[in-house]
């Protein structure tokens, strides 16, 4: 390891990726690469705590592997599999269940919002997700997780447990992860008010045609106070202002802060402009994605190959883990 | 299979093995062989559950497992083998425990008494103890368990996760085992209260040597009631009694229930009696209990041989979920 350190950060196979999706986790992914020796994992296993089918699992894996590699996440830099693929996770996840209290999985926040979610639905993997979240982290002897703020204590949760199961089999195998707080700026979706999320179909995929994409953000809700042309708008509470901020250039940025509190730009017009901003820099990910497409055997030698590379390290920790426990 | 069906049984790692064991377990576990595919597990994962220190997990392994060979479980006929040693029984946990209800699992009786017994330990894996018992059991395509009463709530848990999880993935790719309700025999330890225990420090140790044996058989608590020599007995309460039923030879056993009873035959005589026939029933488990532990290798090459048996079923058995659950 010639950089900084290891990072590991997981997520759910959501299938095609939005643009939340993209400002919130992958451009970051492919920024820490730079620095640090990276594990992206899709954690489907993660996601069969609420997916009552699993009719797309697959192609949902396969459609977000496709969009972080044509993100720019590299597969010869970086390593990124799918969780189910490295066993030793569920081993490990089980060993730590003996140093994890009940009382504090079930008193997490994100526990309580999830029964709240699906209250016909509380299994226990529900309950043993942070634990198994602890597992993928410290079988890869993460040094470092990347989180948004709501996902903290479940990395505090790991570093307990990682000082829980230290002192209770008496070792110091395990590396404690650190949290790096990382700004998830909020994305909103298109009716400006949610967050952007598949399943409120508030989204903008990243993969959609220009033309999708100009349909799509003309139906974005902008000041609702400025009902007519002439009304002068308020970009300070406009989502589609947040938008060109970030894909747009500063003189364009200027321009509309100044003209739309004047009526001197229309809606339309700045959608359009926003539009073809977020085409033009999703470009060289569109045609990256078109040409991986055209393999889908490769997508998965990749996703394999990175299995093979996680499990070694894998291997090695649980090789650690299991003469520290003492097990026969 | 030539024989009736397939039979998983599983036991803590619990070293040396009592005749409470022995008239409770073992006997059974030799007995069974004859009509059944049996594969018989020391569950050391399991054993996680309650264990603060492991220092002596190996250990107690070996010497169950010597106990076991010794007392008649054939390696080449049956599979007996450590549940750490094959992995894939972690990754069906946590894969059902995605249709194990968290209040179906806090409410079993049996985690309401470890909740009692170990209130600053309640971790996690107390919780998933069950759904780990039915990972072992459908994992190896079991057609039956035997068990005793106080198991049964577990094995019926086991028979509704299977019918969940077939409903939840809409699949019948696991086996629902069939419970076989085992009599087993209340074995009072020496203190004539207690069940035969190691923890009560009441038991007698299969593989005391005769002299030992003797020893601790005289320590034994007869009728309470009967205090002088001369005071008639009553087998009926006397737990030296029940032993002479399972040792001794029909014509002993009536001698003793008449002369008791009529002051013919003094306590220290009778527990004589008792220590001679266990000790001649018992010798030719010791002798090859002693032949066995001469080469303490062949006795982990037979774990590990069985370890790779069982691997090789329960693979075949997770290539089957993986598919069925949609598992990329
Ligand atoms: S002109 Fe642009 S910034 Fe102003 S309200 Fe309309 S969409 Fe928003
Ligand atoms: S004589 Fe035997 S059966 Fe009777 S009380 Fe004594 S030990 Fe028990």
């Amino acid at each position: 390891m010639s950089k900084k350190g290891r990072v590991f950060s997981g997520a759910r196979p959501t299938g095609r990726q939005h643009l939340g999706n993209y400002l919130g986790a992958m451009k970051n992914y492919v920024a820490l690469q730079k620095d640090y020796d990276c594990i992206y994992c899709i954690v489907d296993l993660h996601a069969l705590t609420t997916l009552e089918t699993t009719r797309d699992l697959k192609q949902n894996t396969f459609e977000m592997a496709l969009d972080w590699l044509a993100a720019g996440i590299d597969p010869r830099e970086s390593i990124v599999f799918i969780q189910s693929h490295v066993p030793q996770v569920t081993e490990l996840s089980l060993i730590l269940s003996m140093v994890s209290p009940l009382g504090k999985l079930t008193d997490l926040p994100t526990f309580k919002e999830k029964v709240r979610m699906q209250p016909n639905n509380v299994n226990l993997g529900l309950v043993s997700y942070p634990v198994l979240m602890t597992a993928d982290i410290v079988l890869y002897e993460t040094d470092i997780v990347p989180v948004g703020i709501d996902q903290a204590s479940h990395i505090e949760f790991a570093r307990e447990t990682v000082r829980s199961f230290h002192y209770r089999y008496n070792t110091t195998v395990l590396k404690e992860p650190e949290i790096k707080l990382t700004e998830v700026p909020k994305v909103l979706g298109t009716d400006g008010q949610q967050k952007m999320s598949k399943s409120l179909n508030n989204h903008i995929e990243l993969a959609l045609t220009p033309e999708e994409t100009t349909k799509v953000v003309m139906t974005m809700v902008t000041d609702p106070q400025r009902q007519r042309r002439t009304d002068p708008g308020n970009p300070d509470v406009c989502n589609v202002f947040s938008m060109h901020k970030v894909f747009s250039s500063p003189e364009e940025v200027e321009m509309i802060n100044t003209e739309c509190r004047r009526a001197g730009i229309g809606c339309v017009d700045c959608k359009k402009r926003f539009a073809a901003n977020l085409n033009a820099s999703l470009a060289p990910f569109r045609e990256k994605r078109a040409a991986l497409a055209q393999n889908p055997d490769e997508i998965w030698d990749i996703l394999h190959d990175g299995a093979n590379r996680a499990r070694v390290i894998a291997e090695q920790t649980m090789v650690k883990v299991r003469e520290a426990v003492g097990l026969p």
